[in-house]
């Protein structure tokens, strides 16, 4: 194990020092070369579906990427045109006349990534690792091993005509091999994996590397006392509707006793859209004419139900349902709907997950729809990244101290005194 | 051990919810009341000193704060003033005309903070606690026991005139406490070891907690071919001798064969003031009249001396040193000197440390000497804080995003277009 993660980060080392243009060029060159054996990687792919006839009808549609694949490429070509992430100034600082602190991005080194399903993941990411200067380790899952296998062998190739060394994107089959990589923190610098919550959590649970991502998506919407219905209607169908297998779909409606009365409208707006409510007693009593609505366990908020499934739950205070969240949330995303500035704000102080919402749906809670131009995860972590992560995720900084021969001792004996005079951040170092 | 933790991060919710002046005024209260309480704590601390006969000179002085005392409370007084860093903006973008994303700095909840002698640092971290809105749970070496249990009481008397709950800063003195403490993953944040290095490693063996610390400095200064020869002896010398024991001191000089001729002179003027040279066999040989030299073993290349002790190498090529600072070093701090900019660019792309530096001494990796007001410590991790860490190493991010009822369908229907447009960052959030 330590000879593809010592190879990784040998890789790394090498990608490190490439220019923005490098690893551009390895970037179109993977565009290319995807482009031209988009047939080859097709019929492996074929093969790997016919191969998987017990998956379920949803686990064969994300192996099947025939239909996925130009926009996969497209994906990569956009990333492509990301704007450069590597040695961006984030502080220019003088310490003195002739001694200037820079604070720069830099590649994080290693990245392992772990993924299941979804096979064009590996080209995805193996893009975006080249974009950031780093080196990737891939392990995905076994039935797409064919169309990974192919893929990589495409991505070696598009790599073997650039700067960039062909260790920095490694494919790993092997189960076991996993097992060991989680091991090797000497060499891995980040551990991404993406997939289901036993992954994330067996990952977390095995390695002392830092991990990007998330194991639940416990997200909560708490409808204040004031809140307009009409709103609350739409916005709540909204985030358990839309796509409710979604981390960022809601699982509990925290609702502020004095808006019981309105609820039942909430509650019959939902039940028409097929919505299975598990209320509490006062929410229970504030219903009428749902035809699936029964009472909640103490389970049923604390259970991600990526499904048609609504805990809901009554609160006497803002206190209260902050309290709740903070409780049995995931710290992902959690949202106020209110007429009051001030309740919302107290809401977004007091709630600690990484999105805090006031009036909008918890769908939003994502990289594209943030902005970010590429996703490389949803992260529960409060260190390192938090909420949907961008190409950020794959950096670390560096400090740059230049200077003139300067020594400490000047500054400790008086000789020469500190300026601490910060400069306005170009875009870039030089 | 849950108790405390779950005390803590009790507190830290409600710590989160304060505002600046209720944090700074709790930071005046602790001012005040250790003012007060001068005399009771210094007779404490006298005990301790009087009970620690078996201790050495060095670690009796760094127990003794009667010296220390009033420099400890104004290092507080300028914890007060600096910038409130929580509610800090970093992004402020409009997903849409009525929806709006800010990315703003937040507590990172609760902080534990492991420390050997020196019972000043119990204020000191306090005092940053509370400034940027996080608890904190202490355990300080036995030495000192009765410093910091008065100190604690001190505190704590001080935090009950405040709105901070007194649960903000908790003592623990039982050694067999910190390892429960260190698997109390679920509500403690962030470790901070502050001490020696098996202390470090310790911690760093012993939990899933993200842990902010260095087990090792091992900085290196690489003299490139064309190096100014009396600046390298300057920088050399402060970078070794200024103060041999700190993290940031130099254990490693390589040198390209090409200078291998002025070597000489840059060798006399460390024995001249009693360093220990442990050459390898090309730079033994350009060395003559050195008192105190001998051959170097393979293990003074990894050994943080933190003594006048300095291993040199001879590297034919700047790549070599790349590769022997990146393979040997501890990620801490590394520097060049050389007259070349394009030299140094290569070495500070090419070095993957915290600090990389040009034609300037090591020990200015340092949070004080960057200017940050504070120093939490010197991280040699890649995730989270990296180098010296200020106040920022205690905070975390959270997302905002303010609608009006916006959903998330609408946007994937194309009835709404995300405009994702970037505002100038005001410096706080309303």
């Amino acid at each position: 194990m330590e000879s593809i993660a010592k190879k990784a980060k040998d890789a790394s080392r090498r990608c490190k020092i490439l220019n923005a243009d490098d690893r551009n060029k390895a970037v179109d060159s993977l565009v290319n070369q995807l482009q031209l054996e988009k047939s080859v990687i097709l019929i492996e792919n074929q093969r790997d579906l016919e191969r998987a006839n017990n998956l379920n009808q949803a686990l064969l549609s994300r192996l099947d990427i025939s239909k996925k694949y130009d926009s996969m490429v497209q994906g990569i070509k956009d990333v492509r045109d990301l704007e450069d992430p590597v040695g961006k100034i984030f502080l220019h600082r003088k310490l003195d006349h002739d001694l200037t602190l820079y604070r720069t991005s830099s590649p994080l080194g290693v990245i392992l990534v772990i993924f299941e399903a979804r096979p064009e993941v590996i080209a995805n990411i193996s893009a975006l690792a080249i974009k950031s200067g780093n080196a990737v380790i891939l392990k995905g899952g076994n039935e797409s091993q064919l169309s990974l296998a192919a893929m990589t062998t495409t991505i070696r190739t598009a790599l073997k005509q650039t700067k960039i060394p062909l260790d920095a994107v490694q494919l790993v089959s092997d189960r076991d091999e996993v097992a060991g990589l989680l091991r090797e923190d000497k060499y891995i610098d980040l551990v991404i994996p993406r997939g289901s919550k036993n992954l994330v959590q067996y990952v977390k649970e095995n390695t002392r590397i830092p991990v990007l991502g998330h194991a639940d998506g416990l997200c909560s919407i708490y409808i204040h006392e004031d809140a307009d219905v009409s709103m609350a209607s739409k916005v709540v169908i909204d985030a358990k509707t839309d796509y409710p297998a979604a981390c960022n779909a809601v699982e509990t409606l925290i609702i502020h006793r004095s808006f019981l009365p309105n609820f039942g409208t909430v509650a019959k707006a939902l039940d028409d859209l097929s919505v299975s409510l598990r209320c509490d007693a006062a929410s229970l009593e504030a219903t009428t004419g749902c035809k699936d609505i029964i009472v909640a366990s103490l389970e049923d908020y604390e259970t991600e139900f990526l499904n048609l499934t609504l805990a809901v739950k009554t609160v006497d205070s803002l206190a209260e349902a902050i309290d709740h969240i903070n409780c049995y949330g995931s710290g992902h995303t959690d949202c106020i709907l209110t007429q009051s500035a001030p309740a919302a704000e107290i809401f977004m102080n007091g709630v600690d997950s990484a999105g805090t919402y006031w009036n909008c749906s918890t769908r939003f809670a994502d990289g594209f729809r943030y902005g970010f131009g590429a996703e490389v995860g949803i992260s529960t972590n409060k260190i390192h990244a938090r909420g949907p992560v961008g190409l950020e995720g794959l950096l670390t900084y560096q400090y740059r101290l230049l200077g003139n021969g300067n020594v400490a001792h000047d500054y400790t004996a008086g000789t020469r005194q500190y300026l601490h005079q910060d400069c306005h951040p170009k875009n870039k170092c030089n």
